[in-house]
């Protein structure tokens, strides 16, 4: 029986999502206390939809769980039990029964996360100070809209990432576009959101710290488009800090496409050349 | 010359504005540093106008000092010198000379506070959990607008204050509403909003709490009528905690106006009866 998990979290005290030994992670927090709350004597995996790399927060993670039938009959029963375990900044928002052939990394269609700057001419507003990256001038959001539109569509994104042998750096970024809060506890905030297919490592932070170079007129557009043509990681593209980025949604198909969704990114993504991959921003 | 301070904080590490022996506070911190960062060889004092108590957040804080013509010549290095000794979860957003007549706390027509509830099935966002509290059951918002609207205007507020001799309880209430917030960060997050003249010590948490319990369905609205009646603290009104409570905005007359508003407000609460009275929410 599979299970999935909507889970949101506070990065900055995690080294992030996957399990490492003798670091305190999100998947390492779950794996840790579900078998415990179920009383099970055997270890569960947890499979998600993004990775996310330390410090970095998420709204809309997406897990799946594997349980034999006997082991959780009452959902409710682990929610309410993880609720009293888990520490505050980890939070099960919904356990629920996958529909059939649900995966949450293969089955998914796309992530979405923002990234939030603060850029104006004082510090950021400390209510927001671990969501929210400051940079020191003002940001032409009209120029890093521009440029966005210049990275949309199926491209090799290798200069934005970090190189992983024998893995794909080729990805469909379907959104990417910067906009101003208005009003609100975050009144003056840019939200930039990066929605793709998937995500090689340390993509979105990149992404958008070689928009903010354009934004913040250090750079301009052509500078971008040879980044871009690149194909190769290059010194001045700053990787922005981890603290602005969350996870906020995962796509998935409606149900009765998901066999065939998973069956597709299964096929591409576990080609022996395609290596070990991720599909989080790392 | 006099000197005007915007502040934001984020009240979660502070045992609130006021300064105290031993303690760290918001006053005590710029108290301490602006002395030092001018080289001043004497002490300096900082009028705000709201008092914030223990835990409570500022978006909008406003606050005086008077400083020497030869103290400080120039507001753009005081405020970088600030913004370097300062911790991040305080920041000054602006010092600016103050219009002639200004005073922080006589001056002020109105404070604006918002206090932020979660009611959503699952734990509170983490990455919002030091500024909402979490209620353990939907809240009627119509129940508690309704509600809120027989507490506007001019009243007693002694059933919502902590009583201090000699301090009165009767204060203007210029807004009081619930809000759900929809889309964004804060999508789900209701935000009561509560503006008045000035608050007497924990008003707006303990106003926010009994509408909670009308909204929660616990109490009805004649119960909130009968409590507003009795003028006096009665055991079942619950005060919500600090962290969900943010003072968001101080607002001022015109600058003409300002004279006659400070000598207005001091004349009322300068008067014998009128004791030692907080202006901030408490």
């Amino acid at each position: 029986m599979r299970w999935r998990l909507d889970l949101g979290y506070d990065g900055t005290d995690f080294a992030g999502w996957a399990a490492q030994p003798g670091l305190r992670t999100v998947q390492g927090e779950l794996e840790e206390w579900i078998p415990k709350v179920l009383r099970l004597d055997r270890t569960v995996a947890l499979v998600c939809a993004g990775r996310t790399d330390a410090g970095v927060h998420a709204r809309g993670q997406v897990a799946h769980l594997d349980l034999g039938f006997d082991e959780l009959t009452d959902p409710a029963m682990l929610h309410r039990r993880l609720a009293r375990v888990l520490c505050d900044d980890v939070v099960v928002r919904r356990i629920s029964p996958a529909p059939p052939g649900f995966h949450a990394r293969f089955g998914a269609i796309w992530r979405r996360y923002v990234y939030r700057l603060w850029d104006g001419p004082t510090g950021t507003d400390p209510l927001l100070r671990r969501q929210v990256t400051r940079l020191r001038s003002p940001v032409d959001l009209d120029a890093v809209n521009r440029a966005a539109e210049s990275l949309l569509g199926l491209n090799d994104f290798a200069s934005f990432c970090k190189r992983r042998e024998g893995s794909t750096t080729i990805r469909t970024l379907l959104e990417c576009r910067a906009d101003r809060v208005s009003g609100g506890p975050l009144d003056g905030v840019i939200e930039v959101t990066v929605r793709a297919d998937a995500f090689c490592h340390s993509m979105v932070r990149t992404v958008v710290g070689a928009l903010a170079e354009v934004g913040l007129r250090r750079r301009d557009a052509g500078w971008l488009t040879e980044v871009a043509a690149a194909r190769e990681r290059r010194s001045g593209v700053p990787v922005l800090p981890a603290h602005g980025l969350t996870l906020e949604e995962v796509g998935y198909p409606a149900d009765e496409d998901l066999p065939a969704r998973v069956a597709e990114a299964r096929s591409v993504r576990s080609l022996p050349s395609a290596g070990r991959e991720r599909t989080g921003e790392g």
